[in-house]
This record gives structure tokens, sequence and C-alpha cells, in this order.
């Protein structure tokens, strides 16, 4: 979350629509893979030569560009003029610290998501943008790194399994839409093993660094929920169907991806309660502590000091000390130590403190 | 909750639409149970052949079919092409992790609530799926168990007592709907129950188990709220009479239920104030308790740690020590000593210690 | 508000719709005053026996029947029957745990409302249901108990003061109402003389049983809280002039309430943030107790434990001690004493400790 | 604002429509101004007798007409006649308790405001009622007191100065408004001097007084703020021309007065949130203080503990003690003494507390 | 913020409309630059005197008036004379207190912004006001100083670099907006800086000190949020496209502004939640030093107290005390002593207090 922001700060000062990546350089050469299919036919082919593009027919039932790596502008130059995209949405795909939006240009309909992960080292959600353009025979799909989730939709294009044939375009926008919904379960999932970690942490070892691990837990299921409230919005937009690119029959499937953001939504919050709960527990377990601690010493003091007091009476130099002669007084002094030592017992047991 | 969370998980990956169930696995046998009633007659059958499926007349007045155990996938299809529902309504059938909502297909109302109980050992709210289908002569409820209160109306429909038999479909809708809103309740006052026993132990034993148990409360009212809230959705939008499927005549009872769905809120609410007021307390029993601690270790070492100064002083060797030889030096010591502990205790006394 | 909900779980599993009173059985049987009036004339009398209810001429004016006790089916039936009630509204009326409402069925509306009381003892909110119906020319008002304010209207109809004679049965409904909300704001000023006087205890003596009647009084508020909000929307459906059985000239004395009520919410969110405010100060009055004992404590282990060490030092049994044989040796050793004992007490006296 | 919640306890039970000043009694009489302007003219009288309010001629340019005083009803209600006002509005002059609040009446606008003022004594947020009536071509003012700042808008009707001559009674209303809303700028201000004065305060000298007036600090920022939300939808209503009373020029300066109310709220929840800072940084004053006072303990009793120890060893009375009759055994104690000394406050040292 | 509010006070009892200038008198004489384009054509120059602001035509593509200092009436009036400007604008451009706005008067729009920066050594937010005053051809720019993000726009513009020669005066308002819009991304990650160093400090050193720059951090966050939420609103004017001065083609580019003011709220809620955790960790970095403090006091007690108390009995002077004439007597005390300190030892290290 903080690293965007950075990103951000970076391209102050420059003119709008300046096309400048954000992200950290990765290396990787971009590529793009091209699949057209209608319900009988399937071709799959990487495009290496960035002319080849302008030969995409885009008249196919439906071809889907994915794009993969967004680092070189030259590309994505190309990319938004094959198929005529307005400049400032080559900017967002771009700048990977936008927020998840959708917008509608008539022709096509711009949608920003985010692949959520979970980097369990650093407790910290980490999360690559995907883009997705859809006309109405096409999708573009943008993403920062090749991403297994993504490939095994192609997969099962080519396979011919599910409903992708029989649809158009939205639907295979729906597919990868709700593949990237699903992402947020699975970070969930690993958020909820680590949170319960700390559900014993708390009460047996309160130390500083618990705190702060719940706490990053805690800035995690923020930065989460910040990724995912515009998800809903973005579904929100989608499924009441103002758009004709969006057909009646695939809104309803939109209409479920929609119920799964507001499911994850509320699992979220439920965390946070739950994680807030923990730093309650955790305080109260300090400050037992301290009960504990105290209790100790209070319980030493006051067993011994009368007694030391006691000692040290007949330790005095008067010559006029009358016990300090008689034949039992030692035992006597014992005797006088062991009985306060039971009472002193006793009252702590009243008082439940041993 | 959690519990929930992670079978959507499970799901993650796979193609949508897929009917997978995701609850754990029960080994009950699914069961059909068919009801048809006008105001004259009533019949109740056990459908035990998928086939005897196609045999149902949906012309009749009205026909109530119960599925008990939704983990078939071949007897959910059934019912399915039968009543003519869409394929992403029986999977929602099947994921018991959704939350409450209601669908308008047009022909038909798909309406996913739950059935809310508590479990009083985990302090844990649980929750079974139930789903309504209401068509226009018809109704299809699928329950993942076989429930008690379910069982009720339908033998209230063949005693014709209740309005069951003069009404619609629409009417037996509400009835299920109403008696499912109405656990609620029961809930509520078992948590109820819960909370008030913590309301003395918080200010007479306060460990950190008792934060924990209440903490876990806390959690209960939590997810016991997210369940209900989308219920007042779904309820609202019967209620608001925008399907012709729900007669003016049923929309009235239905507000009722509505009413009763905000008043749950609101007990909710009031019940979360309370324990947050507990936990308050709780802290502040311990910050207490420290202090109790704290005075004991105080007035000990007020009163000994002058009169040990004292017993030092004439344990002392110096040759030249007056006090040593005098008389009723030892009395005098004494006197001392009890003359300094009666004004300690009575210091005491006046800043409240004791 | 908790007895409330157990009142509603009683009721789960029942048949929608049955006629079964949630209260308290009061032992008083049900009474039905009337009160008939237009500009010139004004009858008043108590009806005995139930067909005799058949006997109202609701053409006159107008006509208040005003039911004292909602225990009876049968009075409830009679009534409804008379006056062409739907079933639910009579089960809402006998069901005293309902919320606040407004009901539009048309012919006559249906207003359910409470009368808050303060029961001094238990912290508590009290509240009584009172139900009206307003018709064309009538309304019929049910309460649980006799009450004097109720009592006081019918007086001042009676004598013919205000303008009860001069307007409609919209006005009678509206002075009812008028009446009911004024009761909150008595009930503020008992909460508000309970909360004026913990402002000085959680300072003087902050005890756990202070902060558990802070929380009473917070929960009271809460409870309050949810009976009145309820109510402004009652009184928004009224005052907008959504039906026409309120005439527009009432219109604006329902405005009136309206502002009294969002008034009543205004003070209760004010004490609301004082009692919070009171918690506050009380568990820094705890910690400030804390700190004035650990101060006592270290001033007398400051002062007395270097003395101690110094007449251990003297009762040293050292052969060669030269101090002991000195002429002034003991004179010295109570000099350093007096000297350590002042330049402590002037430490403390620098860091405020005394 | 407690003190005006009172006052309309009082009124409870009262039927309503009567003029009941809730005010505590000033002593004052009521006095009536007269101010009648247009372009070239400018008359200023007093109406001493009640029946000269009738010979008002209020085709006059612009009449305003300000009443100081709200006890008298018989005043009150002479006003109310030769104006047309409504009962309610009458009520509502007199009954100094109210929210502020905008009534149309069609002929007239009843706007209720407040006169914020701030009492440095208790802490406390005063205010006095101030209610126009905006009718055509007059205005009718009401004010419990005699206001230097009215009394300055009427000389600079007089001297001409500012756009009064030129514009209507809309606009007078308008700059009325302005000057009420300016007022809450400078309660702001000596709220925030307030405020400053606590900010070394809850450092240097957390005690529990500190903190009770740092709670009247922002019981103060909430009463100013339940005063100061109502006029934001006053000027909002007035803003957006619902009514031809106000002409479409003056609506701008209405316009600019309303971005002061929400400036005004906007600088209440700083403050707020300031205030909220201040009792968290108190409170970890408080704890730093014992933590002060616990370090000087444990330092004493660390380092006096083990050398009384050594002193009591020497102490006894055993028969074969070699050390004490060592020729240099009593210098050798002190350099035991003297060497742990310096080894404990060494430690203190590392472990920074000292 | 504050200083902003004493402003506006000050103003508070002067007649509506004054053209006062509320900040603080900078001494720098008002600047007036001019620039003027079309897509082959750019002039710049600056205006010295008066008179020639007449001579503006404002007929040219798109005329650019950048009005550096708002401190003198006369200037600020010719210019209001020259593009037809309410007294009012003037006003707001003047009171450099306003909040962020825009205002639509038909012929032209006004728009007030604020430039924030960060003042690290106060930990403040400061912010210098900007107005654009958008007309059909034409921008009149007002800022308190010079700044160079602007003059770089102007630059741009001369240079004929990014879209400023193709579009309207509409681009050139939304070049100024997301200038200042950017700025508040390089004050975040200032402001991101900071909080970074309190992280460990919180745990290493936990002095009020820190605590009290937390919350200066803390209110920095609020004031930045106060100042960026009103220009949410203002993008979302521009950018619905409610007015005919901004165009189509613009609209999209306003979008992305809008966007990036939802992404930088997002943000500085993201911050205040890390800084709230930030506290939360302080205060039990307090708790953890003073466990620490008891935890030695309390080993050193319960280790020296007992032996004190053994020393003490061999100290004393009874004439039957066996062990004294022991051979071994002294050192059997030894090895009790030893063997004492090693259980105590034990037993604290299985406490886990060292």
């Amino acid at each position: 979350m903080r690293r965007n922001m950075r990103r951000s700060a970076r391209k102050a000062g420059l003119p709008p629509g300046s096309l400048v990546h954000t992200g950290e350089p990765s290396g990787e050469a971009t590529c793009l893979r091209l699949v057209t299919y209608d319900d009988e036919h399937c071709t799959k082919r990487t495009i290496r030569h960035l002319p080849d593009l302008d030969k995409i027919n885009r008249g196919e039932p439906v071809a889907w560009l994915s794009v993969v790596g967004v680092q070189d502008p030259a590309v994505l130059d190309r990319v938004g003029t094959v198929f005529g995209l307005h400049p400032l949405v080559l900017e967002d795909i771009m700048n990977i610290a936008e927020r998840p939006k959708v917008e509608d240009f008539g022709d096509y309909i711009f949608v920003l998501l985010k692949l959520p992960g979970y980097d369990d080292e650093q407790d910290e959600i980490t999360s690559d943008q995907v883009c997705l353009v859809l006309g109405p025979t096409w999708v573009v799909s943008f993403q920062e790194h090749e991403e297994t989730a993504i490939e095994s939709i192609r997969e099962r294009i080519q396979a011919g399994t599910g409903r992708f044939r029989q649809m158009g375009a939205d639907y295979l926008a729906y597919a990868l839409i709700d593949m990237l919904v699903d992402q947020y379960f699975v970070v969930l999932e690993q958020i909820e093993d680590d949170t319960e970690r700390y559900e014993d942490l708390v009460v047996e070892d309160p130390s500083p660094e618990v705190l702060q691990d719940i706490h990053k837990l805690k800035n995690a299921m923020i930065a989460l929920r910040k990724s995912v409230w515009p998800v809903r919005d973005v579904l929100g937009f989608l499924e009441r169907g103002e758009t004709p690119l969006v057909q009646e029959k695939t809104q309803v499937y939109l209409r479920d991806v929609y119920d799964h953001t507001i499911q994850i939504i509320d699992t979220i919050e439920t965390f946070r309660d739950i994680q807030s709960g923990l730093i309650d527990i955790y305080l109260s377990s300090v400050s037992n502590r301290l009960n504990e601690v105290m209790k100790v010493l209070t319980i030493i003091a006051t067993v011994f000091m009368p007694l030391s007091f006691l000692a040290g009476v007949y330790g005095m130099n008067f010559k006029t000390l009358p016990e300090l002669g008689w034949r039992y007084g030692y035992a006597m002094f014992w005797g006088v130590v062991v009985l306060a030592t039971v009472l002193m017992l006793r009252f702590f047991r009243r008082k439940q403190w041993i």
C-alpha cells in the first residue's frame, strides 16, 4: 500500500497523460498472447513482432489478447492504437498504483483490478495490477507478471470446458474477474491462520513484538479492505447492466461475483474485530502479569518484614530485656515466627493471591 | 463464520458454475418430500425415485417440495431441470457459505437464508443454510439437515390450522421465512443468558480467561449481525411488492417479519454495547485488584520499616548509648512501637486504604 | 429492553398471526372508555359489555375509544371486528415487545409507540406500549395500564380547553403522540440528575461499583435511544402528509413533535458522550490512586532503607570498629539520620511527591 | 445544553400550543424597535404601546421590527396577529430550548437560530435564541437580550453603508444570519486558546482536575456541534432557493454563509480530535509518572537491601565468625559496600533508569 | 488549520462582502502575468499597470491571467471588473481561510483549492490558497505566493509540449488542478517517512514526547483530510459535466484527477490507522517497562528479605541460642543463604522473569 503511494509521488510534476511505468522494473520482456475462439474453433498464438498486432481480426467471435508486462510504452502505445484506447487508459495501465475502477468509454469498458497476495514473512498484502478492456467481441488483459490462474483460463477455453465457447467476450471478462476475486478468499484464509496463531500467544507471552505483529496483521486487513471496496463498485456497475457490452445472461454471473465481494468485505470486518479483540486481551495479559509480580512482592514483604522486625527486637542491646534470659526464649521466638507465617498465608489465601 | 470462509477458498480456481458441495459431508442421503394442498385437500408423500419428480403437477393450487440434504449434485440437477432453475441457483444452494440474499428471476424468486443456532460450548454461532424457490403456485425448499421447525409447518398445513389453506404459495414462503427469523430470537436469548453470567464474574474474578470468553461472545454477536443484516434486505425486497409472485395481502405479513429483523438487529447492537461495557468493567477490576495488592504492601512497609529502624538503632554497639542502660528502656521501646503503629493505622484510615 | 426480547422468543414456533399476550399478566381487567365530541357536545362513558361496542356510532364528528389492558384476546378481537382492523394489527397490540412503528392500511393508520419511564432503583428504562389507530373520524387507543397523562387529555377535551373541539380525530392522535414524546423529556431529566451525581463520585471514590452504575446508566441511554429512533420515523411519516387521514393544518403540529424527537435524540447523544467522559475520568482516578499509594511506599522505603542500613552497620560486631568508641558517636549517628531525612524530603518535594 | 433540556421537561403535560416562556425570567421589559427603509429614506423608532403595532405599514419597501425580550405572551400575541404568524411559531419563539430550524409557511419563513457564547469560568457554551420571520417586505426578529452585534446592523442600515438600502428584506435576513454565524468563529477562538493552555499541563501536571477540565472542553465542543449542525440545514434550505421570498441575487450570499457553517463544523471536528489526543497524552503522562516513582523505589531497594543483608551478617553473634577479628575487616566491609553500589548504579544506567 | 480559523474570527462583525485580506501580510507586491495561446502562437507578458488589464483581448483562443499575491484590494477589484466577477468571489479569494469549493456562476466557474505543504519542524500541514476562475476562453488564477509548479505549466505551454495547445481553457484549468492534487502525494510521502521513524522509537524509547509527536502527526493527517475531502467534491462536480464550460473530452481527464483524490483519501485513512496503532504500541511499551522495573524490584526483595531475616535471627542476643556456638554455624549459615538464592532464582526462571 505504502509502496504504491510512493510511486504516485514520483509522477507529481510530470505533465498529465505521460506514459511512465511507476512499478519496479522487473527485467522481464513484455509478452503478448492471442486466443481467438467461437463455439467450434479455437486458435492460440504468441505475437512476437509488434506489426503483427495490426493483423488481429477483431471480427472473429471472441478474441482475447493477453499482455504480460506493462513496462514498455512502445508496446502499450501500439496496443492502444490497434484497439482505439484513450491515452489515459494506457497511463492507468502503466501506473500500477491505481485503485480498482471501471470506466465506460462507450465502445469499450476499462476495468482495473488487483490480484491480491499475502507475504507471510512481512505480514503484508501484495497486489499485482490486472487491467481488462472489454470490447464488443474482444478482451485485452494487461498484467504485471505471468499468473498461473490466468493461464488456467486459457487452457479451459482451449479444452472447451465451461461455458466459454457458447458465450461472448463479456463472459470471458467475467471469468477473469471471478478468478481475481477468488484470490481474496485464498489470502483471507492465510490471514486467518496467522490470526489464530496469535490467539494463545497474547495470553501466554504478551511481549511488545507480539503486539507489533498483530498490528501488522491489522494493517494488512486495512490494505485488503481498501483494495476490495472499489472492486465492489466495479462489479456493481457491471452487474446493473448499464452498458450494452455486458449481455443480460452474463449479468446474473456478475451478480454472483458481486455477492462474493460483499462476503469478502464481511469477512474482513470480522477479522478486524477479532484482531481488535486480540489487542484487548494482550493489554489485559500485560496487566495481569504485573498483578502477578506485585503479588509475589507483597507476599514476601508482608511475611518477612514483621519477622525481621521481631529478630531486630531481640538483637537489641537493652540491659533489661527479660525475654533474652528466658529458658525457652529462642524456641518461643521460632514459635511466633511460624504462627505469624501461617496466619499471613491464610490471609493471602482468603484474598485469592495464592 | 470462519469455517464458511474456508469453504469458499476451496472453490477458488474452479470454473464458475461448478456444482460443488462446500459443506462437510454429512453422510445422510438426500430426502425429498412433497406436500400439495388447496383449501379442501392436502396430500403428503416422500419421493424416492428421481424420475418421480417429473410427475409433479405444478398446476395444483400449492405444491411444496422440500429437499433435505444438498450434497448430491444429481438430485439438485434434476430438481433444477423440473422447476427450470438457473445453474447459478443450484450452485448457490450447494455452496453453503453464501450470504442471505434474494434474487428475482422473473418466473421465480430465489431466497437464501440461514437457520441460526448457538453452540454453548464454544460460544459460537452455527448456521444451517436454507434456500427457498418461490414460483407462482409452488415452493421448493432446500436445507442441509432435517429441522423440527420446518416439520412443524408441514404438520400445521396438514391439520389445516393457520391461514395456509386459504392463501397461496407466497404465504407458505412467508411462513418458512418467519420461522427462520424467529430462531434468531431463540439464539439471542441464549446469548443473553451467557452474557448475564459474566456480569458478576468480571468484578469478582477478572482472569484473562474471562476476558477471552467475553470476546468470544462478542465475536458471536458479530457473526450473528453479519448473518441477519442481509436478511433485512431480503425481506425489504419481498415486502416492497416488487414482484407479482408476492400478493398484496401477503406483503403485510412480510412487513411484520421485516419489523422483527429490525428488532433483532437492535437487540444485537444493545448486546454488543453491554459486552463492551463488560470489558471496560473487567479492565477496571484488574486495576482495582492491583491497587488492593499495592495498598497491602504499602501498609506493611510503612508500619514495619520505621520500627525495624528503631530496633536496629538499639541493636547498635555504641559504647555510649544511654537508652540501653535505662531501667524502662525496653518498655519505652515497645511504647514507641505501639504509638507509631496506631498513628500509622489512623493515617491509612484517613486515606481510606483500610 | 432485554425483558422485551425474551417475550419475542416465547412466541417463536407459534403460527404467525396468533393472538398471544407477551407481557406479564397484570391481573387488571380490560377497561373500555368512549369519548365522543364535536365543537358543541361531548359525551363520555365506560363500555362494560362487549356487545355495546357494536353500537358505537362512528359517524359522530370525533369518537375516541380508549382500551386499557391488552391481555384479553376476546376484547381485542371484538374491537378489531368493529373497527375493521387487520389481524396483524391486533397481534402487534398484544405483543408488547414491538418497536415503535407506523403502518398505513388506507382506511386507517396504525401507530405503535412507547410511554417511557425510568426505574431509579435499577437504573433501567421501563416502557409501556401504547397503540393508536387513527380512522377518518375516530381514534382507538390501546395501552397496558391506566396512565394519568392520557386521562388528562380526556379531561381537557371534556372541559373544552385547547383546540380539540375545533379539530378532527387527527388532532386527537397528535395530542396523544405529543404527550408520549413529552415523557421522554421527563425521563431524560431524571437520568441527568443521576449522571450529575456520579460526576464527583468518579474522582472521590472510584470503586468498581461506581463504574458498574455508570454502565447501567449508559445502557439505559442505549435503550432509550433505541426506543426513540423509530418514533422519529413514525412522526416523519405522519408529518410528510402522505396520508389523507392527517389534514394539512395538523401536519404543522406534527412537525413540531418531530422537532422534539430530534431534540431528544440530540440530548441522548450528549448524555452518552458525558457518560463516556465519566468512565475516562473514573479510570484515570484509579490510576492516580495507585500513584498515590506508590508514592507513599517509595517515600517510606527511600527514607528508612538507608537509615536501617546505617543502624545495621553500627550493630556489626567487628572488633575494630572505631566509631563505636567515639565519645559523640551515638549523637553523630542521629545527626546523620536527621540530615539524610531532611535531604530526602527535599528531594521528594522537588519531585512534587509531597 | 442541559439547562435547555430541563426547560422542555417543564412543559411536559401542558396542552400543545400553550404560550409558556421556558427561560429564566430576566426582569427586563420587552422592547420593540422598528426600522423602515428604502434606497432613499430610513426611519427608526421605538414602539411603546402595543396598539401602535397595528399602524405599521408593511407596504413600505423594507420594515424591520426587532423584538427584544420574549417573556411577555401579550406582546408576542399582538405581534403574531399583526404579521399573521401561526400559534406554533409564537410558541417556538417563547420556548428557548428549541433547536435551530427553518419553516416555510408560504407567506413567510420562520428561522430559529442561536447566538453562541462561551462562559470561560465554567467552560460552557451559552446560547441565546434569536428568531427571524421573513415576509415579502418585512423582517421581524425576536431575541432574548439586547445584543451589540444586532444593534450594529441597525446602525449600518441607517448610515447607508453596505448593500442594505439597495436590496430587499431577504438581504436583511441574510445579514442577521451572517452575523450570528460569525459569532461561532469568536467562540471557537476562545476555545482554541483554552485548549492550547492544556497542551503543556497534561505532560507537566497530570492531575484528575486537568482531565475533568479537558472533558468539560470536550462537552462544550459537543454542545457547539449540536448547535451548529442544524444551522447548516437551515442555510442549505435558504440557499437552494426553494422559496420565492429569497431572491436569486441573495442566494449567492447565503451560499457563502453556508460555506462558513461547513468550515465551523470542520474546525469543531478538528478540535475534538485534538482534545481526544490531549486525553491520551494525559493518561500516558500518568503512567510515566508511576514508572518514575517505581524506578526510584526499585533503585533504592536494589542498592540497600543487599547492603543491609551484609551489615546483618556481620551483626551476627556466631562465636566462630572469622572476619570480625580481621584487622581490616571493617575497612573491607566498606570496600564491598562501595563496590556493590557502583556496580548497581552502572546496571541502572545501562537500563536507562538513571 | 488553526491559524486559518483565527483569521475568520478577525472578520466577525464586519459587513458581509468587505474585501479584507485575512492572511499575514507578505510584503511582496502583486504580480500579474498573462499568457495567450492557440495551436500556433503563444505570447507571454507581465502586466505592470492596472489600466493595461482592460486591453486584454478575451476573444483569443485561450488567455491565462495569473495573479500572484492577493493582498491588494485595488488589483482584485480591477481584475473582478474586467472579467465580470461577483464581489463574493473576490472576497473568497482574499479570505485565505476558505475551504476548497467550486461555484458555478453560469458565465464562469470559480474553483478554490489549496496547495498543501508539510512543515517538517512543526509536523504541521501548511497550505497556500489557489483560486481559479474558468471562463469560456480564459482562466484567471490567484495565488498567495509564486509557486514553481505553476511556473512549470507556463513553460510547458510555451514550449508546446503536452496537449495544451490543442485543447481549450478547460484543459488548462484541469492541468492546474492536477498539479495541485499531485502535491498531496508529495506531502503524504514526507509524512510516511516521519511515521516510519517512530515505528522503532515507540518500542525502544517510549517517552511522552514521542507520544506528543505522534499526536502532532495525527493532527496533521486530520488537517490534510479536511483539506482534501472538499477537493473530491470539487472534482466530482467538474467531472460530471454539469457545466458547458467543461468540454466532454476534458471530463475524462478530470475523472482521472478525481480518482487520485480518492486514492489520497484512502492513503490518509491508512496512515491514520497506522498512527493509531503506533499509539497502542507506545502505551503497551510503557506498561512493559513498568513490568520490567517491578520484576527487578521483586526479585531483589524476594531474595534478600528472607536472607536478611536469617541474619537478623543470628544477631539476636538470646542467651540460649544453640547455633551460635556450633563449630560450623557460620559456614552453615552461608550454605543456607546460597541454597535459598539458587532456589529463588530457579523459581524466577520458571516464571520467565529472568
